[in-house]
């Protein structure tokens, strides 16, 4: 697969992903009318539904990243190239911040405005350093074990994780800075943003060592790309 | 496979689909009694769920397009035969037609009757490109790596699409046209039509475009049917 | 497959499927207090989720019928034998009886309470003609194409047909019989039993004739049973 | 697979199913704000969900059993060994105490603290027997005849029988010792502890003797572990 297709899918889906979180979020709240369990609830199953799609639209050329927490894990893993990282998350997060722009522009919003969501505190933290443990848990035993349904089990993981997390589970620094561009039900306060990335890479570092361990490659045949 | 059946599969299917769209707003129209995100909740679980029966009832006779826009992209892409195309459309739309009535008769209303509901709008037209874009998107890369998913990624595909876009993501031509005559939860007025029609062609030309650089068949074997 | 396992099979398999449609209908009545949407959603994606697991429960052993219309959809098409059919039907309906027996156990009602919930008239014989010709159809159509999927198909078509039809789709004489016997909100006033089940076996008819001629069996392989 | 990496596989995996379990029910009961329905279709959509991601991260280590009673069914059919039976169900336990106070620490409540929540009496008792028979039912059905597909039906299951049984179904010893101490939405009160573990036995045991029955394995090869 050559470099300008890989990137291409990785900021393309990067922006639909963002699309599809921010523009869902911003419908439920408009219809929802204050009843926050049923916007939460329309935003995770979309969410998950979107990923599916998503992960099976562009994992065959890239691995389906769109986050970097995700592409160091495959770095450190030496099932991507270092020279790949930086890219790869340069797109992901231009591609982000693209969908958040996509998604207002459906909804009639200003392209970009800063959320004034706060989201701040150890228990965030905690949920975040959780989430992040549980999704990167979820892509080393899946991809190791039975690739094809990567896409399923990530996409189940995240639909549980918007509600089993005090933080709705970003799990993602990508995602996490270019909902600080969205004053809307997914935004989170510029300021708040830098609590949250460090959270995730402390449960993304750690779900890579142990699940590493766990599931030690046997032989050569296993360090393939995430995706199936 | 022969041709009668094909266009059987196509209009039967069409009609179903269109049975499911229209009779599950209804229901949710008449249930919800105002609540609009409990509705839209179900509705769009409700197609999606619709979709995977009907596209893995009819995918293996006539790819189960049900959709103009997903026939003339498949045509572009010499997928199927251009002389194929009108009789494919013509059936999808008297289809879809039949599935409004299909319906309306099941909840006691006219036949059909033109719809009220005014969609329209720069934000509403985009919505329709995005959704129409990332529909084709999805089905020529699934399509063309994993073709046993298509079914499933299409239809988490457009659950996702009712609530990322600010147009509930109607995405076909066919289903549009047929919208407009049931006055429902659904329905869209006749006069908004074109322009919903005009915005889907558009992103599915970019789609189809785009995604066939992207997933460049290598050879022969890739230019299948869309449907496993 | 033995005979006793068979019946063992079916009849277990159909108390477990009144549990689930009755058990989960008392709850949401208990819980939604008059929100009758919020009910029909959760009663619509339990019973789908139910089926999924029914169906791979029973499914190698006896084919995972449940259904008399589908046993007897069946028997035509020759994946069973026709002296199979009555002890079918017979251990299905007993087994739906002792379904609703176990529900109402679980939820401290009578045993037995006979419904006083009105379902009758054309819109709800039309709906289940349509509910019963879709289900037969999904059965046909995957079991000879793709027969893993079937339970799926299946499950996620009756999730869409609760919704998109006004009866919320019985689809299923031993189910309408033995939900006579409940007066909850999955139950139906006893004369209105006959036009429900007169209506069945006119669509699932005609979606055997008309499935049977779209995907004819080519050779003796397809002549298989329904499950996979 | 050593021993090492299957207890931390069964401890981690029962710590994230109660993570999951009381975290979703506390995120559920305070944005519900009193409406139980909506709770109950969020913790269930999420406890299935998560259980798709779970099963399939450490099925292929330790099988993914997470339950004392799943553990005990597997050393009753002979598929592990019972000199395991006692580490398996003292991780399991461990782990969900561990992971109810993971999720007491992402929204701030106290680590443990026991809960006033009264489950009992015989519509409970026959509640936990039936879903219990279910789930051991399921888990034996599909993991002799399609392995592959056991995480989404154990998922799809449980999803049900949260709303099919009026104690919402715990269906295993070590979740429900451990919501004994979470004084939230999924909480069970101490003394309400033993008689929820006694019927969950008494289901489970008629379950293996049945299905060990209906699905005799013919031969050495399937007496494989659970998880495919």
């Amino acid at each position: 697969m050559n470099n300008a297709k890989r990137l291409v899918s990785e900021g393309l889906g990067s922006a639909l992903l963002l699309a599809v979180v921010v523009g869902s979020g911003i419908m439920a709240e408009r219809l929802a009318a204050g009843n926050a369990a049923i916007a939460l609830l329309a935003n995770s199953i979309v969410t998950g539904a979107g990923l599916i799609a998503l992960i099976l639209m562009f994992g065959a050329i890239s691995g389906a990243h769109f986050n970097p927490v995700v592409t160091l894990s495959a770095a450190w893993q030496k099932t991507m190239s270092w020279t790949d990282v930086l890219p790869y998350i340069v797109v992901q997060i231009a591609g982000a911040f693209a969908g958040v722009a996509i998604a207002h522009g459906m909804f009639d919003e200003p392209l970009f405005f800063a959320s004034a969501h706060v989201r701040t505190g150890w228990a965030q933290w905690w949920s975040e350093s959780v989430a992040s443990f549980g999704l990167i848990a979820v892509i080393i035993s899946t991809s190791r074990t039975r690739p094809g349904v990567t896409p399923f089990a990530v996409a189940a993981y995240i639909t549980a994780a918007y509600w089993f997390t005090s933080s709705t589970s970003f799990a993602n620094p990508a995602v996490t800075l270019a909902r600080a561009a969205s004053d809307t039900f997914a935004g989170i306060r510029p300021a708040d943003v830098p609590g949250f990335i460090i959270a995730q890479l402390c449960g993304a570092a750690l779900a890579t060592g142990l699940f590493s361990w766990l599931y030690r490659a046997p032989a050569v045949k296993n360090t393939e790309p995430v995706a199936d």
